[in-house]
C-alpha cells in the first residue's frame, strides 16, 4: 500500500523531498479536494516517479471580503484520498511557515493578470504567483500540474515561469465535471440545493456559445450575449463577467480567429463560481 | 590550465550548467571586474566544485537618468580574468534573452527595500532582486557571492531568498579598496585625477565616524554628523546621504546599541559612489 508522509515546516518538507525518487511532480492545491484535483494527482504520477500535493488556503490571494475564513477544509478525508490516489508526500504548511512576520517580498506577474479575475479581485494574482514561488523553490518539482478550470490562473503562471526562468514544466488538466456539467470546485459546496440547479447556467451557457461557435459564428461580442442571456435569464445567477479572449493575451476580441478563451464569473445567491471553455 | 566557456542563451547556459561538477557557485556581475569582483570569484572557487559568473548591465536596475549606456564594458579582459581566476563558465545574456518583448514579471522586497539606496534610485532594487531571481533560477546555484560594497542589496537578496524559500545560500565578502582607501568600483573610471584624489572623502569619513564610535561615541546623529562634515568640506564632493542605520533592519538609529551599517552615497563630479562599513 502507498505510505503518504505529511510534513508542515520547510525543513520536514525539503528533507522529505530530497529522500523521493526523480521526476519529482508538484500538485499545488487550496485542499478539500474533489475528482478535479484527483485528476491532477492521477496525471502527475503517470509523468513523475514521486507526486507530493501541497495544502495550503493561502490568505494572500484572497481579499478581506472575500471566503477566506469560511473556505471549506477537511484535511483528514484529503489526505486519505491522496493516499489512495498515490501521492508521496503532504505538504500543509500553517500561514507562519509561508509568511513569517518580517515576510515582505512579493512575485508580480502585470499585463496577463490584469483582466478578468484580476480586474475583478484585486491582489488575488499576486497572492497566487507568490505562494506558487514559494511551493516551486521549496519543493523543486520537474513538473506541476494545475486545473484548466483557473484558465487564467494557469496563464499567469506559466508566464511567470517563462519569465523568471523557473525550471519546472507546466502542466494542465481538462474540467472535470459533475454529470450535469457543473465543474467542480470545492466552493460548489456552499451551494444549497436550489443554487445548486441554478449552476448550471455558468456550463449551460458555455455549451450555447460552443454550438453557435461550431455553426460559424465568429463574432465575439454575439458569443458573449449568448451566454449573458442565459446566465441573466436565471433569477439566483448575478453575472460579473463574461469574456472571450484570445487564448494566449487574454485580450477581449472583436472577430474569432485563432484559439480562444470563454470564461466567467457568476454569483449564484453568495457563491462566486467560474467556468470556462477553449474554442478552436 | 583552467578553460572558461562562454554562453550567451538561456539554452546554451543550461546546457553547460548541467555538465558542471556540484556544488556550483554563482558570482553575478555588471562586469568591467576588478579586484572587488575577483575576490568574489576566489572565495567561490574556494567554496565550489564550479564557479559560474554572470556578466549582465542589468537595464532595469538603472532609472532613465542614470548612466546605463555609459557603463564601461571589456568583454575580453574580463573573460581572460576569469579564466585566470578559475572561473569554469561565463554566462553573458544580451538584454533580448533577459527581457523579451513580452517579459512582465517582477519580484518586490518591500520594506528593506525603501530606505538609502532604494528611496534614492526608485525602481532599482526591483531591477536588481528580478534579474537575481532570474539568474538564480537559470543557474541554480548551491552557494552565489555578492560584494558588501552593495551592502543594501545583499541585506534585500537575503531577505528575498528567505522569504521565496529560494535553495541558495547567499556569502557576501568585504569591501576591496585601493591603497589609498577608496572603495573598488566599476564607476572608478569615470573618474579624472582631481575627482579621483576627492573621491578619498568617503573612506576618509566612514574611518573617522568608526574611530569615534572606537572612542566610545554611541550617538547616531553625531556619528553622521562627523561623515557629513568631512564630505560637506570637499568642494568636489556633494553629498546625497549618509545612513547609521540597524545592520539588520536598515532603520535608521538614534543610538548604537548593536551591529550598525554605516553607509553613505556621494556624487564626485558627476559620478555617484557608495561607500559603507560596519561598526560592532
Amino acid at each position: 500500500m502507498n505510505v503518504l508522509e505529511k510534513v508542515v515546516t520547510l525543513n520536514e518538507l525539503r528533507k522529505a523531498r530530497n529522500e523521493l525518487p526523480e521526476p519529482v511532480g508538484l500538485v499545488p492545491t487550496m485542499g478539500f479536494l474533489h475528482e478535479g484535483h484527483l485528476s491532477l494527482v492521477k496525471r502527475a504520477c503517470e509523468q513523475s516517479a514521486s507526486v507530493v500535493v501541497s495544502i495550503f488556503v493561502n490568505p494572500t490571494q484572497f481579499a478581506p471580503t472575500d471566503d477566506l475564513d469560511a473556505y471549506p477544509r477537511d484535511l483528514e478525508r484529503d489526505a486519505a484520498l491522496l493516499q489512495e490516489a498515490g501521492a508521496k508526500l503532504l505538504w500543509v504548511p500553517t500561514p507562519e511557515v509561508m509568511y513569517p512576520p518580517d515576510f515582505q517580498t512579493w512575485v508580480d506577474v502585470e499585463k496577463i493578470s490584469q483582466p478578468l479575475e484580476g480586474e475583478k479581485r484585486p491582489g488575488h494574482f499576486r497572492g497566487v504567483t507568490t505562494v506558487v514561488t514559494k511551493l516551486f523553490n521549496a519543493v523543486q518539482p520537474q513538473k506541476a500540474f494545475f486545473g484548466q478550470k483557473d484558465a487564467q490562473q494557469a496563464a499567469v503562471i506559466r508566464q511567470m515561469v517563462r519569465d523568471l526562468n523557473m525550471s519546472v514544466e507546466i502542466v494542465t488538466q481538462p474540467i472535470v465535471r459533475e454529470r450535469d456539467g457543473l465543474a467542480m470546485s470545492s466552493r460548489n459546496t456552499y451551494l444549497n440545493p436550489a443554487e445548486r440547479q441554478a449552476a448550471l447556467v455558468l456550463s449551460k451557457s458555455l455549451a450555447a456559445a460552443e454550438s453557435a461557435y461550431e455553426a460559424g459564428e465568429r463574432d465575439a461580442q454575439s458569443i458573449r450575449k449568448i451566454m449573458e442571456d442565459i446566465i441573466n435569464a436565471e433569477p439566483l445567477a448575478r453575472l460579473e463577467y463574461v469574456s472571450c479572449a484570445d487564448f494566449e493575451t487574454l485580450e477581449e476580441l472583436e472577430i474569432i480567429s485563432n484559439k480562444a478563451l470563454l470564461s466567467m464569473a457568476v454569483y449564484i445567491g453568495r457563491t462566486r463560481l467560474i467556468d470556462n471553455c477553449v474554442l478552436g
